[in-house]
Parts: structure tokens; C-alpha cells; sequence
């Protein structure tokens, strides 16, 4: 079958009217003959209504009735969109990730998806159903509903295009696709055409709002090109692909994240087996660490820093501030006005000096750089969370990413 | 087990202090030693909200989507009410209609409850947990969310009572109990203490918002009690109960049900199977059938007229007048300003007269009879729809329901 699964965010689903035009999307790209499934998210700012319901209540909601509650949400805009797709004549059928088969685990919240049972989506799809799917929701053991946290929508969707085999996977936005950073910070930013899965990985992770690491990296595994594109126009967005079908360049974009913390352990009696205990007791928490970085101080005793997202640091601290009783080690300092400034781009590995010009540009802006880290296709700089905006735009400026071409490789 | 049903109204869990004091009252019941199984709807105007949604969308919107659509708002309800439960520190789950393991048929938007699997709900007991169940909603073929329609929430709790073999069944609104008639019609009308269930079911069909009459003929069948409480105050309200059980009196109630409108097809030539015609186009179509009169006119033709809710009386007209043209009848008359007056009770059919002392009440009115129907506890009389308020304080008055005392039968 010649299957494509489109997604499309809460503002592009936010009222009725948006609604109704995403109904005639839908069916305009099915009259090229393509079988469609269509991924949802819930309308607007819902979640946050109801999360705000369950705050109401309590402050520490259990996160199985949490997901009980959130996936209402995606199971109204699906209803609907099927309503406006069946008054436009066509037949359509809503189904919940119960009904999708989308099996997932059971941590509750941020569930993983373990498999897609296709059944039921391709028996609709031979009935010439437009099938309306609920994302950020999966089902476990059994009959439980599980969500899949954020951007979970985004992985629904790459899923289901792995799953179905779907010639593509249409990420709908309210932007024009990825930029080389964020347009409202830089004006020069620069939509790019194409973008490899490990680029738009460390993009992602790195701050960019555009898609979800996980609904990349689930893409990835299996080669199923991911599209971004404008729910507005017509525009082509941005296409996510393989790596070695596209030309290199050494940087594609840059981008921040103030949306983290440092947290630090300080004076830990040198022993085997000291980080090992700190990282199991944090991971038992399902605290997600971005960075870690040790350090022995003149004393002999050693430093561990840990750099995560700002929701976990107090949790982060408690779990530390546990250890560090049983370790003997001194003291914990958090410190939480830190952002980090990554470059991104597949030629990073293969170019000698790119991390040396990195750090120049900081150093030239008087910008003091805190801890690096940096993988095959990135270098991340923690900053202080006021430079974020200075730093990004020397480093787009610096790296002529303004003028950055990059087209399909030549054979 | 000692299980005691509960279930709460959209405006018993109206808001979020609402939602608490539920949650108190169920603790309360609780602390006594019962299981607690607990049916919610949805909260406040919930459901209106949801159908103006899909009113903007299409004026005739599937039964299935809008079955997705509305079964979130007890989604949220059961959700919100188990983290109360649980910030009181006590342990709760929250079961959809599929989770909890009602079965229904098919016939979305009105589906009829095939069965109770309770092993969930039992388990889940067994761990001392409060459960929580979406009412209004079920499950059928499977995976596919269907809801039960009008008052579904009552026979939801009611199914479960009976599938559960529950010590009782508690319904809570915002009235103290089942009255003699409207008090807001009839400042003296009277609180009873208890009422059978052959009363209930026609008080309930014959206009009475307590309960809806599918529940209580489901708690009939089994004689598990069912108590009309008010969730304000801890007032005993109203048992619904065995009639052999209680002392006979006459007549229980007056009750008035504007929704109603008269189809009537005229000028049939007498043909035999013709009625039997008439009535299986219009069930096929799911219009229900209040009551039917059939008369001879003097030129020999038939006439049939229909008593339906005013709701189908559009679409009861449009299959009359398919009807109309295969039969050769001669026209299709509606008039929609009609009303039903009702009297209820056990003593009806064993007490000589009662029949003709409503007919003399309402002459005595000056309202004219249109048509009458009675049961074996009901004598209904379809009278012009302004008289209605007029019509039930006589009666009251005549029947001096307002010195109705009623206790349990002397053994």
C-alpha cells in the first residue's frame, strides 16, 4: 500500500476552523491515492487545562491517572477531525492508541513505544478509511493507558510510519520547517531543505522545538524519511533523511537551551564504584542526565558535576544530597541559571579546529564557558543563561550560516 | 465482599471542591467497612461543551465519533476523582467503561449493556482500592467505546450493583429523593421514604428526571435496592425497593412530560399487516414509540397515530410519509404542543374508579383528553401542553398526595 502519516500539532488543530482546513489537507493528499493516517495532537492549550484541573487537586498527581486524564485530549480532536473529514464526504475513523494497537511500556508518562500490532489501522485503510490516530498515548498491559511524554505525538507518528512501512512521514507545524537557529532570535536563520537524522537529533536535543529526538531516532532505524512541514501553505518544509544521500557541510545549525541546571557533588572521598552508585540512584528516579563531568580537586577528593533539564534539579539534589551521607562527601551546590550553546552539523567529526573556532567566538563575545561536551555531529558549551541569545548569534554569524546551501549529494 | 455502588451526577462533580467533597463522602462510606465501587458522569456541562464542538463541524455527525468524542468527559471526571481519593491518602483507580468490563451492544450513542465482566473491578477491590468507573459508557466488538445514552450513567451503576451482587446501590443528585410530584410546581408536594420499582419505571418514563427508568428495571430484575440520595446532606433520601415489601397505597405520584409530539397518519384503507408495516419502518429507524391509537373513520379508512418524544418526531413524520404513499393513505398530520400527565402507583389496577376520578379532575379543569394509555401502576393522559402545570396540581391536590405516608409492609 502506498501509506503516508501525516501529524499535526495542538495549534494546528486549535479550533474548529483549523480543524476543518487540516480536514481538506488530509483529503487533497489523499486524492493523489495514497492510503492516509493521520496522527493528532490534542487542541491547543487543553493538556494545560487539564493539567491545571489535576494541580487543583494535588501536587502529586500518580502518574497513571494523569495519563488517564491527558488522553482525553488527543481522543477529542481525533473524534472530531473524523467528523470533518466524514462532512466533507469521505470516510474516515477515529481510533485511540488502545485501538491503533500502539503497545507500549508501562512507565506511565513517559511510556516507550515497544511495537505497533498494524492490524486494525491497515484493515481501515482497506476499507478506503482515512485513519485518525490519537498520539501521545499507547496502551500497556493490556487495557492500561500509558502517554508517551512530551513531543510524544511526533513519535507516534514516526512509529506508525516504521510500522506501516509509509512511503513518508509528514510533520505538521506552525513553522516553515528547520532553520539553522531560531528565526526570532537570528532574522538571517536559514530554512534548510534537507537535514540528516543524526543532525536533527542533536538539533532537538540541543533546544530546537521543531521534532522529537525519539520520533527522529525511530525514523532513523528503519530509513523512513520524516518531512517538517508549514500547516499553513504548501511550502515543502524541511525533509529528514539519511546522511549519505545529502551533501556535506560541516555546520547546519546552532541553537540554545536554557532549560537546564547544574547540580554538583563536591569533596567525594576517591573510591572504585562512587559514580556508579550516583548514577544508579539518579536513574532509578527517572532523572534524564544531559551531561556529566568529574573532576579531582588538590585535596584528592573528587568533584561530579551533573548537568539536567531545570525540571529535575530538585529532585536531582535531594537523590544527590541523599549520597552524599553515605559517601562522607562535602557539600551540594546547585546552580540553575545556565543554558547550553550547541553547533550542530555532520562535517563536525571530519573538520579539524571546528570545536578551537567555537570557542574563540565565545571567547571574543567575553563569554565564559562553563563545561563542554560534545558528540560526533555536536559541540555543546553550558553558559551563563543570560549570554544565550549573544552567543547564538555570534556563532550564526561566524559560521556564514546565514548563506548555508546544502542540497541532495551528487551520485 | 460487601460491596456498596455509588454513583455521582455531572453537578455533583461540578467543579473541583465538589470533586473533594465526593471524595470525603465516599471515604466516609468506606470507613465502614464496605468495598467502594464508584460510578461518576460527567462534570457539569462537560457533555454540552463536547456536542457544540461537533455541531460546528456537521449537523449530523456519526454515532461512533460522537461516542469517541463524549466518552472523555467521563474520562476526565474518574480521573480527577481518584487523585482526590488518593490526596486524602487513601488507594483509588479509575476504569473506563472498557476497563471495568462493560459489554454493550453495537448500537452506538444508545447501547444496551450485554454484560458485566467484574473480574477487574473485583481484583481490584481485593487490593483495597476505591474504583472508580466511568458511567454513560461501555465497550463493544472488542475494542470500540460505545455509550448508553440518556441517564446512562444510573444504569451503569445499577449494572454494576446487580453484576456485583452490591449490598445497595446508591444514586446521588441534587434533589433530597423522589417526591410525589415537582416540588417546584407543587411547593407541598411530598418526600417519599420508599417507592417500588414498577413505580420508579413509570414515574422515571412518564417524565421524572430522578432516575432513569432502564436502571431501575435492571436493579428490578435482581432486587438489588437502589437509594436516591442527595449529595449535599446526609439525608436518607429515597429506596427504590421489592413492592412486596412495601405497604400499598394507591397512587405515589403525578408526574407531567412535555417532550412529547403526535405523528398521525390518516386515511389508511384497511388492509391487514398494515400497522405491523408502519411500526417496523419506524423501528428500524430507532424512533421509539410512546404509544399508538389505531381507529376505524367512518368511511371505512384507518387512522394511526403515534406518541413520540418530540426529538424524533421530524424523522417519525419523514417515515410516515414514505409509508403514506405505499399505503395510498391520505395524509400526515403532526402536532408537537402536546403533553403527557400521568398518575403512578401500586394500587392503580386493583382499585375500581381511579381512571374515571382523573378523568372527572381534569374535566373539572376544563382540559380536554386527547388520548390516554395506562400500565398496570400508570393511567397517562396526552392533554394540550399549556394546561400541564394546572393538570398536576389538581391531581395532587384531588389524590391529597400531599398526606402521603408510606412505610414498609407489617409482616
Amino acid at each position: 500500500m502506498n501509506i503516508i502519516v501525516q501529524k499535526y500539532g495542538g495549534t494546528s488543530v486549535g479550533n474548529i476552523p483549523k480543524i476543518k482546513s487540516v480536514a481538506d489537507r488530509i483529503l487533497k493528499a489523499k486524492s493523489s491515492g495514497a492510503a492516509m493516517v493521520v496522527v493528532v495532537s490534542a487542541m491547543g492549550h487543553t493538556t494545560d487545562r487539564l493539567v491545571n484541573l489535576a494541580r487543583a487537586i494535588t501536587r502529586k498527581p500518580s502518574r497513571r491517572e494523569m495519563d488517564m486524564l491527558l488522553s482525553t485530549g488527543e481522543q477529542i480532536s481525533i473524534a472530531l477531525l473524523s467528523l470533518a473529514i466524514q462532512e466533507r464526504g469521505a470516510k474516515a475513523i477515529s481510533l485511540t492508541g488502545l485501538q491503533s494497537g500502539i503497545v507500549t511500556d508501562a512507565n506511565y508518562s513517559m511510556a516507550k513505544i515497544k511495537s505497533v500490532k498494524t492490524d486494525s489501522i491497515v484493515s481501515q485503510l482497506e476499507k478506503d478509511h482515512v485513519v485518525i490516530v490519537a498520539g501521545f498515548q499507547g496502551v500497556s498491559n493490556g487495557f492500561e493507558i500509558t502517554t508517551l511524554g512530551r513531543g510524544g505525538s511526533d513519535t507516534t507518528a514516526s512509529a506508525l510510519a516504521v510500522a506501516l512501512q509509509a512511503r513518508c512521514c509528514e510533520i505538521y507545524t506552525d513553522v516553515e520547517g528547520v532553520y539553522t537557529t531560531d528565526p526570532n532570535l537570528v532574522p538571517e536563520a536559514k530554512k534548510l531543505h534537507y537535514i540528516s537524522y543524526e543532525e536533527m537529533v542533536e538539533l532537538a536535543g540541543a533546544g530546537a522545538q521543531v521534532l522529537h529526538p525519539r520520533s527522529v531516532e525511530i525514523a532513523m532505524k528503519f530509513g523512513v524519511p520524516i518531512a517538517v512541514r508549514p500547516s499553513y501553505s504548501d511550502a515543502p518544509g524541511t525533509v529528514v533523511m539519511e546522511a549519505a544521500k545529502l551533501e556535506n557541510v560541516v555546520i547546519t545549525g546552532v541553537t540554545g537551551n536554557k532549560n537546564i541546571a547544574k547540580v554538583a557533588i563536591r569533596g567525594i572521598p576517591d573510591r572504585p564504584g562512587v559514580a556508579a552508585q550516583i548514577f544508579s540512584a539518579l536513574g532509578s528516579q527517572g532523572i534524564n542526565i544531559r551531561l556529566i563531568i568529574q573532576s579531582i580537586a588538590a585535596d584528592g577528593l573528587n568533584d561530579i558535576s551533573l548537568v539536567v533539564s531545570r525540571e529535575f534539579v530538585k529532585q536531582a539534589a535531594e537523590v544527590l544530597e541523599g549520597q552524599r551521607r553515605s559517601l562522607k562527601a562535602k557539600e551540594i551546590v546547585c546552580h540553575d541559571k545556565l543554558a547550553e550553546v550547541s553547533i550542530v552539523g555532520s562535517g563536525i567529526a571530519s573538520t579539524p579546529g571546528v570545536a578551537a573556532r567555537m570557542f574563540k567566538i565565545l571567547a571574543k563575545q567575553k563569554i565564559n564557558i562553563d563545561l563542554i561536551s560534545s558528540s560526533e555531529v555536536r559541540i555543546t558549551c553550558v553558559i551563563d543563561e543570560k549570554r544565550t541569545p549573544e552567543a547564538i548569534r555570534a556563532l550564526h554569524q561566524e559560521f556564514r550560516l546565514e548563506k548555508l546551501q546544502r542540497g541532495l549529494a551528487r551520485k
